[in-house]
């Protein structure tokens, strides 16, 4: 079977495990909606709210396929023509719980003409953040990658320190994880690597999310939560390049901006009180080498 | 004295009478900021929170001056050279009470080399609309601008309904008002316009306020409010030119993002159930002639 349909194959599967775990975790059923785009292909695209463990949070697949508009197409790096192919799963969670960071991964395969490529990423946004678990979350996606050369991670964690900065704030949205795109080489390695990934975001992610969801909070770390999930949706609006294709390609507006979490809240001027828990998390805002710490 | 300089007291003037009339409507003093630019110039930002008015509302002027960077000043279309001065007003209002819209406003003066031009606007963000408050806000600019020209309401109020459209949404922002930039014609009647809009400022929203302000409410129009500033802010970080300008030339992010109103939701797919109140706010997204309505 061509690649292309074994990561159709794979992206669903991974779907149906992560959502099952989150609704697990979340003892909340998510709510399921399927759709088809008019070009070609369709999507399902599963939501939580209000649960245990999540305010909003969506775990999406698609596979659509189509032809690109001739000016877009022009604009591309890769490839050759205007068939296009495009599956993937996209996962946003944002936990009630202040305690508990936010998380986004995306794993996505392309093809244009006979030119295939896959693209993807996981990183980690949180508020009070332990630093055990910052460690253990780029750890884990270390060790996915190991097998792929050492240099995958280096590469990749530092894409994803570029890319998720806003440069109005001379912050990153979170304490970064992999990113990386237009993975050209030989199809069956990159897909390896990919499904590395894939196999590894559960294991990333859940055990700080059960270790901190029980977490004892207040009105203050809500507000904080709030306040800083209103920094998320200045770098998603103003800066990621993901939401402004969707938009600009007609993408489902729902299943696009179902990554802005769900209460935010911008105040003028906030400064966190030197010396407070809250002010402890600009230390993780710039990039910083996870795998030396505490080693 | 110049137009430049006579814009300058005017635009500082007309922050004070609107600052100390909001002040008195909400009880609660405002935050003032004095803030320099290290480039030249500086401003007067005044921000209300937690009113009997205004859960966020701003009075800005400021009056900066400097040189353009070259690259940037090349993509300008009026004037020569990359001596700059500019200054202006700008009003951000978002009441606590649902059934009070929001309100923006801006005038503004800018000079590069000697050329030196106007503009502005004024638009209205309800939430829970009553037509004759729409009405009332569209007519006092309407007789605001008339002696300037009946054509002159026409075609800023067109421009005001083309700028403030989110397409993804397929929406207008909210039930426009008037917009117009580069008015370079004779300076004395130019200013003369600019001062009748800012001194209509007050006449087109005040009543409005004053009469809707008191009005109860529960926690549905809250959160109907909630989600409806999150379009808002979608409309404010994707598409607006100004917060773009401010963002990319190192403004000071916190006058520009003062914009943003509080307390935001986003909600997966929010629908409103046809037929309530809320969905009735839909027939007033799309460009009316609010003139000919009820006339």
């Amino acid at each position: 079977m061509a690649v292309r349909d074994r990561a159709t194959t794979y992206f669903k599967a991974l779907q149906d495990e992560i959502a099952g775990v989150l609704n697990r975790m979340d003892g909340t059923p998510f709510r399921q909606d399927i759709w088809t785009r008019p070009g070609g292909g369709g999507g399902d695209t599963r939501t939580f709210s209000g649960g245990r463990l999540l305010e909003k949070g969506a775990v999406n697949f698609s596979a659509v396929s189509g032809q690109y508009q001739e000016e877009f197409a022009r604009k591309l790096p890769l490839g050759d023509g205007l068939d296009f192919y495009a599956t993937g799963i996209s996962i946003i969670l944002h936990p009630l719980n202040p305690f508990v960071p936010s998380f986004h991964a995306n794993l996505r395969y392309l093809q244009r003409g006979d030119t295939g490529w896959f693209g993807g990423g996981a990183d980690l946004t949180p508020y009070y953040p332990f630093e055990a678990d910052v460690v253990h979350f780029h750890r884990t996606l270390y060790d996915a990658l190991l097998p792929f050369g050492e240099h995958r991670y280096r590469e990749f964690k530092a894409e994803c320190d570029r890319y998720f900065y806003l440069p109005h704030r001379k912050v990153m949205r979170g304490v970064g994880g992999i990113l990386f795109d237009h993975q050209t080489g030989d199809p069956e390695s990159v897909f390896a690597m990919v499904r590395a990934c894939g196999d590894a975001l559960l294991e990333a992610y859940v055990p700080i999310a059960e270790r901190c969801m029980s977490l004892p909070y207040g009105e203050r770390h809500k507000a904080f939560q709030e306040i800083r999930r209103g920094r998320y949706v200045e770098f998603n609006l103003l800066y990621d390049r993901g939401t402004a294709y969707g938009l600009r390609t007609d993408g489902r507006v729902e299943s696009i901006l179902i990554s802005l979490p769900e209460r935010v809240r911008w105040v003028y001027d906030y400064q966190p009180e030197p010396g407070s828990p809250e002010a402890e998390l600009w230390d993780y805002l710039q990039p910083r080498d996870w795998l030396a710490v505490g080693s």
